[in-house]
């Protein structure tokens, strides 16, 4: 049974996601976008919570591969400009402090944009032998963008607040490729717990991380039908280590280059969370990261002699202590509202799940549960509270997932036909990238990508990879020259 | 009993602080000091857990009255210059940020010295109605300061890495002297669970925090008998919301400044931790804030028959085992290293309690406890292990604690009498100045602190507060002007 609650003032999502978004932070108080520079934002306490749980998960997943440390954020101008490739990818971008006080700095210091010049300088001092191999470390950090194009919360910042980056360092390739396999099965992990479906493809080598080998890139896809990438894994070869001289002796006493591999996530994970799961009463969180998993609300109308409120409180706390005990983050609303208005706080901020218990309820032993997800309504027996809250939340994590992953694969748009595109076909392509994500045919060449980019007014992905992480075997012909293609995945990118 | 492990290769600490300060970081892998920007260091793996174990427990502490959120790191400078005397304590400290890729901005953005000038214009947003007060959040972020003195790492830094800053806002005077109190409690309990002694002064106006209506420290002393301040905790009053324009609707419905206290804890809580405690073996933990609560060596020599190495393995797992499940964090050391090297390590990283097994503790059932703070050693029956484990470490704690308290009592050097100073006796307050803390009578004048300053080459702490937060009652006639003075502390400081 499907029921609604005060429908005052609900959000709109369908065709107005960027208001919605933009509402809907402010409504479920996760960001304050009311801060005087552009592209930074104010972390609200319940917003905060949220990040936290978001990001101790991925502690905890990145714990017991690597070990945190924490580097500093300025780095030397000439140590950024070290590697050349790298700050042509960069340069445009960097905030540069040039004063300290009243004095001119004599080297100017970059604001972070990612750390890998400021860690590599020192694991070249860190790495002497192959007994200090391998070596992972990551960090969780504000890095610093200097965005000139629209900046929007959580998605383009300034001040990226928590960018999680990791850094290897690896005897051998072999070692160092397989460490990029860890770390896609470690992002799988993660954005499964965010119930965030997502593709991974193999970005196009005009499309790398600067002073990357390959980059291969989480996305996911949001409502508006554009694709927002969510986590970064790059394959470093030896680049940066011939750039900062990184060396380890081998067995044999030689010295030979490490190789290395970097791989982030920042707090795009939060706004997919936020996006892909969120309708027009608010948020709608997995359980495992929400803050509060069970409100409880008691249905009582003060004044009335027989409401038997007091009954009803006693009830609501047990129930509140029973969950407690049981790990459960819940949360008794007891204050003076209506009941109404409880319901609306509590589903604008995406509480999974919540317990209404009235006289009516205690006269049957029983209370009610109401699913964030689909506002379905159930009486449950009392005695069995902690277990059906159990399985509900199990149930609303798997439900929220299921539904997103649906919403992805319906929105891949396979291209029949392997011939050149006419000019038509391109139309009717664009129009499909406007919804989602296009699969077709093309070949290695930058012009080919660029080419097709213009065409459909699309950003090219990349090669998908597969379960297993395999690459797509299918082959064709390129959609604009007709040579000898792989499948890639193109669409509209935030 | 007394013993001693490999000696080889101690740390100086006696009258060689410094040395021993800097060489500790390095070798019990805390801060690696090799990065290229002055007053900046890297958090070593270990480091950072220690620093996460400090945090955590302040975080517990903290969550309990206040919401943690998140500000920006970027101030622009008509906010930060808002406050004429806050920027006037600053200016000379402030690292700015001029450029964006290749462009001169507009309006240069500060490093957050402190956040007052980036959280107070949001304050002026979140605060409507007296139902918004209290309004308590805090944040930990990285903060700035442009230092041209001396650098030294976690003391005296360019960039503060974590920086625990608390903000309230308050309906009335009052509640902000209230609110001060809870503060001091607070961090009374933290600094307690370090082991950290403390002193708590008001610090003279002449030097309070610039804006505040006046300033409480901690401050700690430290081996070479300086002081170190540990925290602050500020009554800012009304100042910073008549600047920023903080107004709430009282009960009446007229308008209302609010006011205000801010309080902050850097990583010099952690550089107080290891300084304190450590010795010429290295560092001494205190167990609740300790990487390793346990380490488990298993006493073996490869190779010979009758080592009995299989069961010493087994015995030793079967501990880390009983410890893990009881929630103590261990540690089994099952590496090819010999044990001296073990020993060696483990002392240096401060782990509180070893536990050896060898073949004839286990004819006896035993195993052999080591404290790292008075290396002891007593034989435990293995099965009363984790009893003993728990009861050996609550030992430690507070035998850690007992001592570096009774080493700041000791250091207070009362001055006798309460005339004005001669010449001579200056001279040998000056001399105990070296050696720790001179309580004197001194009036209320910045002219006759900054005089005794000079006598000293020491700076006034301040007037003591004693337990239940009393200011000292005690008067007397100015050290200086012999006009009527209260007590106050007088120290060389960090």
């Amino acid at each position: 049974m499907q029921t609604k609650t005060e429908s005052k003032t609900t959000l709109p999502k369908e065709g107005h996601f960027s208001e919605w978004y933009n509402e809907i932070l402010k409504r479920a108080e996760i960001l304050d976008i009311r801060y005087p520079v552009k592209g930074v934002y104010v972390w609200y306490p319940y917003g905060f919570k949220l990040r936290n749980l978001i990001y101790t998960t991925l502690r905890t997943f990145m714990d017991k591969e690597h070990e945190e440390v924490l580097f500093p954020m300025l780095i030397p101008k000439d140590e950024l400009m070290k590697e050349e490739e790298h700050i042509k990818g960069f340069e445009e971008e960097v905030f540069w402090v040039t004063k300290g006080g009243t004095t001119e700095l004599d080297i100017p210091l970059a604001l972070r944009p990612t750390s890998e010049t400021a860690i590599y300088p020192v694991f070249k001092v860190w790495i002497r032998s192959h007994r200090d191999l391998p070596l992972r470390v990551y960090q969780i950090v504000n890095t610093f963008r200097y965005e000139t194009k629209h900046t929007r919360p959580l998605i383009r910042l300034r001040e990226i607040t928590s960018f999680k980056e990791a850094h290897t360092a690896h005897a051998n390739l072999a070692d160092a490729e397989e460490q990029v396999k860890i770390a896609i099965a470690l992002y799988r992990k993660f954005f499964d717990l965010l119930d965030v479906p997502y593709i991974i493809t193999r970005r196009p080598d005009w499309d790398k991380f600067p002073g990357a080998a390959y980059t291969l890139a989480f996305d996911t896809l949001m409502p508006d039908g554009r694709t927002m990438q969510i986590g970064t894994i790059h394959l470093l070869g030896e680049s940066f280590a011939r750039t900062f001289d990184i060396k380890y002796e081998d067995n044999a006493g030689s010295l030979q280059y490490v190789n290395q591999t970097c791989y982030g996530i920042s707090e795009r994970c939060v706004a997919a969370v936020i996006s892909i799961h969120g309708d027009e009463h608010g948020l709608v969180l997995p359980p495992e990261v929400s803050p509060i998993q069970v409100v409880i609300v008691p249905i009582v109308f003060s004044g009335k002699a027989e409401s038997g409120e007091g009954e009803v409180k006693k009830a609501c706390a047990a129930v509140y202590e029973d969950l407690e005990t049981a790990g459960i983050r819940a949360f008794l609303d007891d204050s003076e509202e209506r009941p109404g208005a409880k319901y609306y706080r509590w589903e604008m901020k995406g509480v999974p799940l919540r317990i209404e218990i009235g006289p009516r309820d205690l006269r049957n032993n029983s209370c009610e549960f109401v699913r964030r997800d689909n506002f379905q309504r159930v009486h449950v027996p009392l005695h069995d509270a902690v277990p059906e809250v159990k399985r509900t939340l199990e149930e609303v994590q798997s439900s929220i997932h299921g539904r997103a992953k649906e919403a992805l694969v319906a929105n891949i748009h396979e291209r029949v036909g392997s011939d050149a595109g006419t000019v038509e076909e391109m139309r009717a392509l664009k129009n499909k990238a406007e919804h989602g994500i296009v699969s077709l045919f093309l070949c290695d060449s930058a012009r080919c990508g660029k080419d097709l980019e213009e065409h459909l007014d699309a950003s090219v992905l990349g090669e998908p990879l597969h379960e297993a992480e395999m690459r797509d075997k299918s082959e064709g012909k390129c959609i604009i020259c007709s040579r000898k293609a792989r499948r890639v995945y193109v669409a509209r990118t935030y």
